[in-house]
C-alpha cells in the first residue's frame, strides 16, 4: 500500500500531536504507523507518521499550503515522502565486495524502497558483477597528482544520477569536507568497528591489540570529522582469543553488511531524524 | 515526574489519535510519551500515552466522565494509571531464590513502580532473607490430601494483601484453572525455556537431549492452558556441547531473572496490552 | 597453511590424549589447533586436531597404517581431512534466492574450504544468476504423477558431481527417507525457526500466532524424521508486535543465511561430530 | 568432583601436548577438561587441563618436583589449583549495591569456587546487608587530607584477609599505582562501558552524547594505566534514542553485574591467562 510519510521536528510544546493529527483527520487521513519522541535534554519534539496515500482528500502537492499554518505555529521543520518514489542510491566501493553484493541483492529482491542507480569505484574488479546486474559502473581511479579529480567526478556523477543517497560500502577513502558538507545528511558510511572505539584505519588490528571480546560495525552519516558523524545503527559479534585480525575481518564482514543494510533501510524509509550529533530512529 | 498513563484499544478507524490527543490538548495535557500500534491482521488499534499529571485542568477522578463520549464513539476499552501509585506485587516462590533475590533487590532500589507486599512459598528456606527485607513471608505447605487448601490460601492472601500482580518466581507448581481465570491478566510466570519449545517440566533436560545451541527464558501471563499464555518477554543465551543440563540450569538463572524483571517492569508500567493470545508491548 | 585435520571419537578412558599426541609428536607433527571434549553423560570422548601438513615425517596415505594400533587400542573412530581438498557442495534450491546468493558469494571469496559444484532446483528463476557464476544449474521439476523421479535425479546428480555435502538452501521439499539414510551426516538443511519450535511448514506464521518475541533459524543434519536431525547451529533476532509474518520473513532471511553459512563452514572444516542426536562443534 | 587444574604457557614448540599429557597419563591422570591455544602472532602456547584429583598416583605437593623436568625442557610457566580450595575474594564497593548484591548471592548459592571474605567501602550504606550475610564489612572513609591512608588500609586488609582476588564492584575510585603493581593480575574491575570506548568517568553520559546504539560493560584486570588493563569479559545491550543517561544507567546495571560475575568466575576457575595486554579465556 502506498503511504505518505510525514517526518517532522520542532521545539516541544503542548498540543502538537493534537494539531497535526487533527489536521490529518479533518482531511480523512488514515494513519497506519505513528511514532513520537520528546527529548527532555533538548526539549525538542520528533514525529513520523505513515498516512495511507489514497485516504487524504487533497492531492499531495497541496500538502505544503494546507499544512503551513500548523508548521508556522509550532516552528515545525518537516518533510514528506511518497513511498511510491524509490530512493536513488549511488554506491561508492573499493575492492571488497561483500557490502556491494548485499546491497545489490536487497535492491533486486525489493528489500526496501530504493534502487541502486550507479556504482563508482577506484578499482575495476567489481565491474563485471555490477554490470551483469544492469547497474552502471564507473571506474574512478585516484591520480596521486590530482586526487581532487576523483572527488569532483564523484560529486558530478551523484548529481547526474539524481542521487538521493550516497553509500560508502567499504570505500576506504576519506571524502573531502566540501562533499561532506554539500550532501550533508545524505551520505552513509559503514565503519568496521563499534564506534567510537577504533575509529580510523585498521580497526580489526586495533581490536586485536586491545584484546576486546566483541567486535562490531557502525553505520553513520558522514561529516567532515572522520568517523564522528551521527550513528544510525550498530551491532556486534563475539570473538575470542583464537581470532586473529584476519579471522576478525572474515567474521566482521557478516556484521558489516547487515548493519549497513539496516542503516540504509532506516534512512530510505525516512525513519531517521538527526538532532545535534545524535539520531532518532523510528523502527 | 508523576504521570497519568492512559492505555487503550479499539477497532481501528480514522481519527482516533486526533480525537484522543485533541481531548488531552484541550485540557492542557502535556504528553511525554506516546505509542501507537494498528494491527492489520485484526484491524485493531492500541495506544499508550504518558501525560504529565499536573498538566491537566481537571482532577483525575473526573477523567472517566470527560473521556466517555470519545470512548463511546470509537468503542474504546481504556484504563488509566497514576504513576504515583506503586503496583502491589505478591510473589509465589519455591525453593530456588535467584528470581526472588532479583525482584527484592529491584524493588528496594526503586527499579520500577512496584513494591513486594508479600511472598508466599511452599518451602521455609527463604523466610529469613525475605523477612530481613521487611516483607511478610507466608509458608504454605502443600498437603497431598487436600492440595486445594494451598491454592485457596494463595487466593485469600492475594486479596488480603490487595495484590495487583501475582508473580510466579520459579514457583514450580501448576495453578488451578479457577485462579488463572479469576486473576486473568494479572499473573506472570517465568518459564525457563524459550517457549513454545520445552513447555512443561525439566526444560533444560529437554534442551540438552534435543541438542539446541541456545537456551532461553520466557515471561508470560498465566492462563488455564499450561505455559501457553500470552508472551511478554523472552531472551536467550548461547550454550555449547560442553554444557550439561546442570550447567545450563546455572547459566539459565542469569537469563531467567532478567527476563522476569523486564517482563514485570513492562507490566507494572502499563506497557503491555493483550489481544487474542498475543501481547503488544510499548517499550 | 595446509593442515591435516584429524577428527575422532571413542569411549572415554585415561591416556587417550597422551597416546594420540605422543604418536603425532614422535612423527614431528606440529599441532596448530587442538580441541577435546569428554561427555560425562555418555562417557564418550571427542577430539579434533589440526596438524601442519608438512610437519609429519610420513606421507598422508601412510597415516591409516601407522595410526591403527592406537585406534584399535582405544576403539577410536576417526577420519582425516587434508585442508587442501575443498569440499564439493551440491545445493538444492527452490524459488527463494537469499541463501543461494550468500553461499555463492562466500564460495567465490574463499570464505571456507568448499566449492559449489552444482545447483539443483525445481524452479528456473535462479538459472541465469547461477550460470553467470559458472556453476552448473539443473532444473528438476516435480512431476505430481511420479515425484520419485525428482528425487532419483537428485541422488544421481549428487553422485555424478562427486558431492561431499548436500545443502538444502530453502529447498522447501521433504527428502524421501532413502536419500536421508543413504547420505546420512552429509545433508544440511536450514530451517527458518528456532527448532524445536515451529517445525514443519510456515514457521513465521506459527511464530506470529504464538506471539514470540524472538525468531530464529536452525542449521541441522537431515534425518528421516522431519526437522528432527542433529542441530549444528542456531541463532535468533528480536521482533516485536509490529512485525507481521511477512515482515518476519524479511527479517528472518538475514539470520537464515548467516546460520546456514556458519553451519556449513563448521561442517566443511570438519568441526562437527555427531553423537546420538546431538553435535559436538569445535569452534 | 575435585579436580587439579593445571594452567601453563610457554614458547610454542612441537611436542608440548604430548610431553604434558604423557606425564599425566603415566601417573594415571584422568583429564576431564582440556583446552589449548597457540598464538601465531607471538608464537606462544597456552594450556589448561582439569585432572581428577583422585586419579593421580602421587600427592599434590609432589607435583612440582615431578613436573619440573618437563617444565624446564619447554620453558613452561605453570600454576596448579585444587578446586577444593575456594578463592578468597575481597570486594571494594562504593554506594551502589547491584554488583555487591549479585556477588553475595552467587557466593551464597555456590555459583563458583569462591567466598567473599570481606567487603571494604568508603560508604556505610551497605553495612547492614553485608553483615546480615555474615561477611565482615569495613568502612574506609577517604580523608581528603591524607587519601593514602584509605589505600594503605585496603592493602593491609587484603593481606590480613589472605585475599586471592580483589574485586572493584563499582568502587569508583582510582587505585594508586603501588597497589595495582603489588597485586598485579589479582585485581578485577567492572567498567560500565564497552572499553576502549568511554574510558574514565561518566561513561553513560559520554555514550548518550555520542549517540551510540548499544551500551556495554567490561570486566578487566586493573593496571596502573586507567581502564587499560587486559579485558576478561564484555557484553552489550541495545538502547535507543529514548534512553536518557539515567535510563542507560538503569539498563546498564543488568549487564554490569552479569559481566562482572562471568569475569570473576573465569578468573577464580583459573580459566584466564594474560599475555601482553590480552587474555586467553578457556571457557
Amino acid at each position: 500500500m502506498r503511504h505518505l510519510v510525514l517526518t517532522m521536528s520542532c521545539p516541544d510544546a503542548c498540543g502538537i500531536i493534537s494539531a497535526v493529527s487533527g489536521f490529518l483527520a479533518d482531511h480523512g487521513g488514515w494513519i497506519d504507523e505513528a511514532s513520537y519522541h520528546s527529548d527532555p535534554s533538548t526539549q525538542w519534539f520528533f514525529m513520523r507518521q505513515a498516512i495511507r496515500a489514497d485516504s487524504l482528500d487533497f492531492p499531495q502537492d497541496a500538502f505544503s499550503d494546507l499544512f503551513s499554518p500548523i508548521a508556522d505555529r509550532f516552528g515545525i521543520k518537516w518533510r514528506i515522502w511518497d513511498t511510491g518514489q524509490k530512493k536513488r542510491v549511488v554506491v561508492l566501493a573499493s575492492r571488497e565486495d561483500h557490502c556491494v553484493n548485499e546491497l545489490i541483492h536487497r535492491a533486486s529482491t525489493g528489500d526496501g524502497p530504493f534502487e541502486i542507480v550507479s556504482i563508482l569505484s577506484n578499482h575495476e574488479n567489481l565491474r563485471s558483477f555490477v554490470e551483469w546486474n544492469r547497474i552502471p559502473f564507473h571506474y574512478l581511479p585516484v591520480d596521486s597528482q590530482s586526487p581532487q579529480d576523483h572527488f569532483s567526478e564523484i560529486a558530478r556523477l551523484f548529481l547526474e544520477y539524481k542521487g538521493d543517497v550516497m553509500v560508502l560500502a567499504r570505500y576506504m577513502r576519506i571524502l573531502p569536507e566540501s562533499i561532506c558538507t554539500r550532501f550533508s545528511g545524505r551520505i552513509l558510511n559503514i565503519h568496521h568497528s563499534f564506534l567510537p572505539s577504533f575509529a580510523g584505519a585498521s580497526p580489526y588490528r586495533q581490536a586485536f591489540l586491545r584484546g576486546v571480546k566483541l567486535i562490531g560495525a557502525t553505520c553513520h552519516y558522514v561529516t567532515a570529522e572522520l568517523d564522528a558523524g551521527p550513528i544510525i545503527e550498530q551491532d556486534v559479534i563475539r570473538i575470542d582469543h583464537g581470532d586473529s585480525p584476519e579471522e576478525m575481518a572474515r567474521l566482521g564482514r557478516d556484521i558489516e553488511k547487515l548493519v549497513l543494510a539496516r542503516g540504509l533501510r532506516y534512512h530510505v524509509e525516512d525513519r531517521v531524524l538527526v538532532h545535534d550529533n545524535r539520531t532518532i530512529v523510528f523502527h
